[in-house]
């Protein structure tokens, strides 16, 4: 695939930091507002963000599939409605008009100073309106140490594991933006020492290490979308903290899955890191023989992507302390799979639609993906810097993670999705 | 509660048929559209459709909260965005203008011409846009069924059944409405004697005999609507069909609950009665003290509801067969609780949010709300009137729902929700 984008040759004449997640190869896409102005589609470049709104009304969009109402707009849904045909051109139109190579916008000062908005004057908004949210369960590390905690070590994957990309419908209203404040949960729990539940503040409260993947507007109800199909309906991704209440979780859970101790909260980093940007990073996924999975998810290529991930965690006032350390590589099922699964039955796919990986974990310990593995359960605190230490969050603490693909001398970086726990109201 | 538009001896000027369930009582809202037209927010009386948009433009609702682009439209919501004191001046209004006490309308030939649309005229569409759908679990029956199925007759309810009005996150994306045909899912499953699951068309096609609530616009997320408060967030009611393959659901959905044996329709009957008309046929909930609820799940005043459902199957050119016949009254947990319990983590409740109920079932034989009850796991099949029997669902088959209230010679219904299942593609 050649994706002008990529080319790890590029330069800017914009300058970019050393190792900044956003070099002219990354170029991904999000929703800016600065004081006094409507929110607008932007893409970032160094500590810079790149108003599309105004490259549009500048004329350096001409002859291309969009118009003004695709970036004058809270959200990327209108633009994400042209397909990966149309913010892939998108995209490389902004690399050329970003690169050395080309001086059209570099050679107008005024119109540089109306498209390049210093970071520290934007606010970051919620990029994407996903009306449906599906969140997957496909690491098969963090399975089996659910699995180990709560169940048998020796039969610790369901036997439905290996076979499907588990997942199930999370709750679209309370995906939030990096940066907003959280009050820590109520609920209703059973502490394993009471007879009867009791109603209160979740204790157990975690973060669940993730990334999401937003889609394309898909096929109507009734059609299905193939692992090869799959490509042209998945459009960037972001990380995710999928934030739990084990307590409230582990009482309500059986038999329909997770509820009010998900719902309360999910976090989203700001910046969406389109596939095409990702693909000079993709590898080879596990192999899939024993058991061996069903035709429909079968796949072709390389359809597994090499992404850091870490995930921090910040106390009020103090200094950040690295829980875990993880990479996108360890997923079990991958995009590809988890949308043909998703859609096997006829269901639709909208534009917009969220679809989490499920907690990422790897196969060493600190590389865990979760509190609850990380603390094994509480049994196992994790020790801060500052002495104290942590078997959940605590009120005032900070969960920050942040990620990043890194090959050839290029870095494309997520940025962070970062949260802070305020106590229960 | 006085409602003036619920007054059991109010006539209208239009004439409504007997037992229609559309009597000057009901006057609820829905989405219309007649050929060539574009889709407009509609009420209901007797054999015609009231076309809203009509109304305000001829001036009929000055000196009300409402624009234009609140009934020129194609969904309830922006209606609905005006709250219960909107929607309930808006019901009053109606009731008034076709009531026999007023003839400001009446006596206007060219604008009656203009406002009442033959129902035979018609094409009803999906009435509300859901960005995120619960479905509940809420009957006692249908729980204690599914537990002598599926796991101990002497332990059938699960030891959080009765403290929790358990619930799960459906796919809103694929509620569609009555009168559209939908293709038997395909997926994976594996059948008890197999060693291996498979790939196919689900054989074990089902239905849920459901009732679903739309809400009003909630509070942000962070905050909790209280059992009292939910009257005020809950606009209506509609008959459900939360269609189920349940060879695909018992393979998948452990331990993350009910996915893709659901997410390929759930089907809506095309009016919403509003809350306010139903009103008259409170009644008593059970007793909920054995064991006892905790306080946030407490409730003042009758908030179940006397409502009479039927489940019909009716084979591809042959004649109807009432499969079920249950109550929304045999509910456990009513919609206050449910709410309340929804937003107790404080989740944000999102206007035109769409709640299912759950399967209804009453406590006898041929109470029962889905052919998995009524068949007993397709150990008694139930006989049609045509000689043939069923245990699941056959293509062909139209399963239709209908539900009515009646108190005091007033019969509010609900028409009906309709689907033809086609084979699978």
């Amino acid at each position: 695939m050649n994706i002008p984008a990529n080319n790890p040759n590029l330069k800017s004449w914009v300058e970019v930091p050393a190792n900044s997640d956003f070099p002219i190869q990354n170029l991904p896409f999000g929703i800016i507002q600065t004081n006094g102005d409507s929110p607008r589609v932007a893409s970032r470049i160094g500590d810079f963000a790149i108003d599309l709104k105004a490259l549009f009304v500048l004329g350096y969009f001409d002859n291309m599939p969009f118009s003004r109402e695709d970036f004058d707009t809270d959200s990327l849904n209108a633009m994400m409605m042209k397909g990966k045909e149309g913010t892939r051109k998108l995209r490389n139109r902004l690399s050329k008009l970003f690169s050395t190579e080309h001086d059209d916008l570099q050679k107008n000062e005024h119109h540089v100073s109306q498209v390049l908005v210093a970071m520290s004057e934007v606010t970051m908004l919620l990029p994407i309106q996903s009306r449906d949210y599906t969140d997957f369960y496909s690491s098969e590390q963090h399975a089996f140490n659910v699995g180990c905690l709560f169940r048998d070590p020796d039969n610790a994957l369901l036997p439905n594991w290996k076979h499907i990309p588990v997942g199930y419908h999370g709750r679209a209203s309370s995906i939030i933006e990096s940066g907003v404040a959280i009050h820590r949960p109520k609920g209703q729990k059973k502490p394993p020492t009471a007879d009867v539940p009791v109603f209160g503040q979740s204790n157990l409260l975690d973060f669940e290490l993730e990334t999401v993947f937003f889609t394309y507007q898909g096929k109507p109800l009734g059609d299905s979308i193939s692992t090869k199909e799959a490509d042209d309906y998945i459009f960037g991704m972001a990380l995710f903290n999928d934030w739990s209440a084990r307590d409230i979780q582990g009482w309500e859970y059986v038999p329909l899955g997770p509820f009010l101790g998900k719902s309360f909260a999910s976090c989203v980093s700001p910046w969406i890191v389109t596939i095409d940007a990702l693909e000079p990073f993709r590898i080879p996924g596990p192999k899939q023989d024993n058991p061996k999975i069903l035709p429909y998810l079968e796949y072709e290529g390389e359809k597994h992507i090499d992404i850091k991930l870490d995930v921090i965690i910040q106390p009020e006032n103090g200094e950040e302390n690295i829980v875990g350390q993880s990479n996108y590589k360890y997923m079990y099922w991958n995009m590809n799979q988890q949308l043909a699964h998703h859609s096997v039955n006829g269901c639709n796919i909208n534009c917009g639609d969220a679809m989490g990986s499920g907690t990422i974990s790897g196969p060493e310990k600190g590389m865990y993906g979760s509190m609850l593995e990380i603390s094994w359960k509480g049994t196992k605190p994790f020790k801060m810097s500052d002495g104290t230490e942590r078997k959940f969050i605590n009120d005032g603490d900070t969960v920050i993670m942040r990620g990043f693909s890194e090959k050839d001398g290029v870095r494309i970086g997520f940025g962070e999705v970062s949260t802070k726990v305020l106590p229960a109201k």
